[in-house]
């Protein structure tokens, strides 16, 4: 399955290395690593791994309802949120569905793989990807079921919870997935979340592996009325959730001074990039709420095909975004990492964009 | 999600003790506990779990293929091999499927699911749940789809992979998807496997969590021709598989000392078993090639939930074996565990089946 972009895998065995030496600025994970009480379960995980997983994941749901404020009986864990996009995309199975490009390509994926018809409202570079008022209407109007990400991946943009409240209440007979993979990384979280909204017509989703830095383990879950969680708990396989995503996952709120630790470092860090990769001249950061930026070359003669390759031999991965739709090929996205890694990225990245002035003064000449 | 008995998680909590402290003869996980390069790299397991893992699961499908002598385009890996079930399911959506009951409970629900009419054609306890050649027959002749378990869950029946062969040659508009998650038990399973044919129309499950110990990581793979391998991976969600059931699984062949003690121990301690058990009195436990034994209660007065609940005194867990198709209450199962364990089982199984006796004979008098 290709299309994901940010694959270490692929761009190792390209390279001829292993992937383990590339520094991957093309996932969007914390780059602090998971908190020390998952640290600690990984490496005592031996009576975890050996037995099966709780099927209804009893322990993580009661973890993240004490800690999110949401009943037990609204949580739905999931092998990461991945498996629940497809899962309510089969399972509702959408005549229409609606997204918002640029966007996480598997909504649309899901759906089309459902047998759903997809319409994609475009938002653009021009207004900095924030999202019409009338696209958000329209894409309503027009669909059974309309995908949401906020903050979007890979704008960054950040839509008011109001607004998609009222376009709930509006078409009580439309389905509104709101995926709020990246939303613990927004300081104010609490007040923009849509977990706790009583509206029957919306469900969100949640990842706990970028935030938390589990990529590898998979783990996600989703908030919804208790009857909707009630019907997909029925139809699904048993054992999506391994154990030790379980066993990690039951502490993943226990040290909030790891989370506002998280939130803090990535906030400076977005504004270092941003600052840096403007004053490099050429490169046109869009202003995020979320831990990764997107960029648009506006140096002549680049491709982010092209940056994306010199930068690999210097062992760093970026995020190609022309596969995202509205997007092109001057597009990329970047993590925001820690300082140093941060710091290599820019030099890199300075490197990349020599030529291109060069051959620009030589083709203006 | 109910009936997938042997949870240790439902048992711990009624009890009021943690699942931990249960000993745990549900569920058939080898009981050598994993072997020592998988225990190594859980210990060190921190880069693994940060990043993403790899979508293809390349270098575990290469070394699948070292090890079983499978080419890696004829692999796809799973989050178990229920993923892989319920995939199948969906994707040749069968209009009638067979199954040979008792069998596993997902190759019902998952064909059911995906809208197909399932009929089972049942093995009894008289002919120690041998599939009767008719049942083969009519049951390839009347579906799309047939599902086979070899050895067999419950009943640890192994069948001639030549019948399974002739069938699928005789019927090559049908699919044969054939189990073999328990295979790996079987001293001479490179004899028994289905996992090289050339059959374009047989797949074969295998799983890794049972022989391995490693019910808790969720990893499992199919063989199949590579243009059924090709579409599958085209129409599923990504990383399914998570990063360390891959890391880990990429060295469970590395350590052959451990495959061959493991098929030792559970060969003698299953004859062990076998013999102490019937030696008990009360009890029919049926020949196995698997690392379980199915077991019909032939006291009177006693039925296998009774039975299960008085073992959950003593913290023992069995599976009730009440649920599976073609079973009544008076069928069990237990998996076939190392000594100490085993005898534990054998002591409280002899305290469980003294009231029955004393019963039957006052019942009689």
């Amino acid at each position: 399955m290709k299309g994901h972009g940010g694959d270490i895998f692929d761009a190792g065995e390209r390279l001829g290395i292993p992937a383990e030496e590339l520094l991957d600025f093309s996932s969007n994970v914390n780059s602090l690593g998971p908190p020390a009480q998952a640290r600690e379960i990984l490496a005592n995980s031996l009576q975890v791994v050996t037995r099966y997983p709780d099927i209804e994941s009893r322990k993580l749901r009661r973890h993240l309802s004490d800690n999110l404020g949401v009943p037990p009986d609204r949580i739905l864990a999931g092998n990461g949120s991945t498996e629940l996009i497809y899962l309510l995309a089969r399972r509702f199975a959408p005549r229409r569905a609606t997204t918002f490009p640029p966007c996480y390509l598997d909504y649309w994926r899901a759906s089309e793989l459902a047998g759903a018809e997809v319409t994609g409202y475009v938002s653009t570079d021009e207004e900095n990807f924030a999202l019409a008022e009338s696209a958000l209407e329209m894409g309503s109007e027009t669909a059974d079921l309309v995908w949401l990400c906020n903050p979007n991946n890979p704008s960054g943009t950040l839509i008011d919870r109001d607004r998609i409240g009222a376009a709930a209440k509006t078409h009580p007979d439309v389905i509104f997935v709101v995926d709020e993979a990246f939303m613990e990384f927004v300081p104010d979280c609490k007040e923009r979340s849509l977990i706790g909204t009583p509206e029957p017509n919306v469900i969100v989703l949640r990842s706990l592996t970028k935030f938390f830095a589990l990529a590898g383990l998979r783990l996600g879950f989703l908030c919804a009325d208790p009857e909707v969680v009630r019907h997909l708990a029925s139809v699904r396989e048993p054992w999506t959730v391994n154990g030790l995503a379980q066993a990690v996952g039951e502490h993943l709120y226990d040290d909030q001074d790891y989370i506002s630790r998280t939130r803090a470092v990535v906030a400076e860090e977005r504004e270092f990039l941003m600052r840096e990769l403007t004053a490099l001249g050429g490169l046109h950061p869009f202003p995020s709420h979320a831990n990764f930026l997107l960029i648009r070359l506006d140096a002549p003669g680049l491709t982010s095909a092209g940056v994306k390759r010199q930068l690999l031999h210097q062992r760093i991965l970026i995020r190609d975004a022309c596969n995202f739709r509205g997007l092109d090929s001057r597009f990329f996205r970047v993590a925001v990492r820690v300082r140093e890694d941060n710091v290599r990225l820019i030099e890199a990245l300075r490197q990349a964009l020599i030529p291109a002035e060069g051959q620009a003064a030589s083709g203006a000449a």
